[in-house]
């Protein structure tokens, strides 16, 4: 007996040693500490170790996810039309998504370090659901966010703490994903061989680095750096376009 | 000279009636006085009428409704995620997409009244960019009135003017847009023949009503009404499922 409650106490203990690396990691996040912390709980939760709860519901972070996605979307189309009041909307939009894409938000993501507080089945962690995990998370930390804090904390959340020290909008401007698609019509115009090479692929801790040249007639033109090899690409072509003044 | 000034004289007095008219429409629709007036007048302003500010920028209400699109998203998605705390993500995007679609937000804008509102280049009434005016300036409303009164208004007004009046959301849940190949898949395996035929067309005074009738081996079975053929097909298609028990 005496036993069991030991093993009662040890298990509330693990319990309360993770609810204040949870307070404390979303304090350090968010900028606040959490009111209700059992909605941040449920944010790190993936669909893979979902709980099913007295309803029979399974719950895991995709519902925060799908609230997040919204208010992330309302807070950047708000940042963005004030903050270029004549762009018209076309452009808006596509900036918009190349700040809120899967990849751009996973990057994000584990930069903020929600790696070590998702809780997920690390049996099944090359499954296609766990791709995206970061971004994923990421997403239900902006709805737990909106939640626990409503929108005017959660808009100066998003905007101090995730887009301004994590976004370069000059540099996401500049970065057009077509540059790639200018390069190679511009080598077949002009009668160029143009290849686009993985010269370098480091393994960093959590994720790998991507080099890409970009060869034109075997002369190197622009090198990129990123976190795939679509990214790299992106920033050698965009490299190259400078280079070549495209 | 002095017919010069009754001339501008006439034309300000013009503008001021159509000033207190926007005013009074605006109070009407979204419940407030406007407190700048000049943000509900560019989200009635169609693209087809745009005008030149003075730094060049061809102004209409299309970055309104950018910004609209994006508040009207994430208030939604709130909504439905506390009115249904055991649905899944997969369930609230579809009815928000429901919601939010294209056909669903131009009926909604007509029904409010936007119709007189809207200031747009007649001549060009028929052209792709007017097929989805009503709905562009509903959420071009939106985003002015979330930009004139914040946050926590629009959502007031979103929900209480606009989602509860006008949507049945059981209507809309139990309204599958699968249901046409539901009817269909079933008369292929009961060897049926299955068509769905529109046996009206109504011309109302701002859209047309469609009515369609489903027959399975020439026998009647569902009639359905709509703003357009692919609504009232729906509608037929639901009312049938329901009478055919699938």
């Amino acid at each position: 007996m005496y036993s069991f409650f030991k093993w009662i106490s040890r298990i509330s203990s693990n319990q309360s040693q993770k609810n204040k690396r949870l307070l404390s990691a979303v304090k350090t996040i968010v900028g606040k500490k959490p009111i209700n912390l059992e909605i941040y709980e449920l944010a790190t939760k993936h669909a893979s170790v979902a709980r099913t709860s007295k309803s029979g519901f399974r719950e895991s972070n995709e519902r925060l996810e799908y609230l997040g996605d919204a208010v992330l979307g309302a807070v950047i189309a708000e940042y963005l039309f004030k903050k270029y009041p004549f762009k018209d909307e076309g452009f808006l939009t596509e900036i918009r998504s190349r700040i809120v894409n899967r990849e751009s938000l996973n990057d994000l993501g584990r930069k903020i370090g929600l790696d070590v507080l998702i809780e997920y089945d690390a049996n099944r962690k090359n499954s296609l659901s766990h791709r995206s995990i970061h971004g994923d998370t990421l997403e239900a930390l902006v709805g737990a966010v909106y939640l626990d804090r409503g929108f005017k904390f959660c808009k100066k959340f998003i905007i101090k703490k995730l887009i301004i020290p994590y976004y370069d909008l000059d540099q996401i401007i500049k970065n057009n994903p077509n540059n790639k698609s200018l390069i190679i019509e511009w080598a077949q115009k002009e009668n160029k061989e143009v290849r686009f090479e993985v010269v370098e692929i480091k393994n960093k801790r959590h994720f790998k680095e991507f080099t890409v040249q970009v060869f034109v007639d075997d002369e190197p033109v622009g090198i990129g750096y990123g976190t795939s090899k679509k990214k790299a690409e992106q920033d050698a072509a965009q490299k190259s376009c400078e280079f070549l003044d495209l």
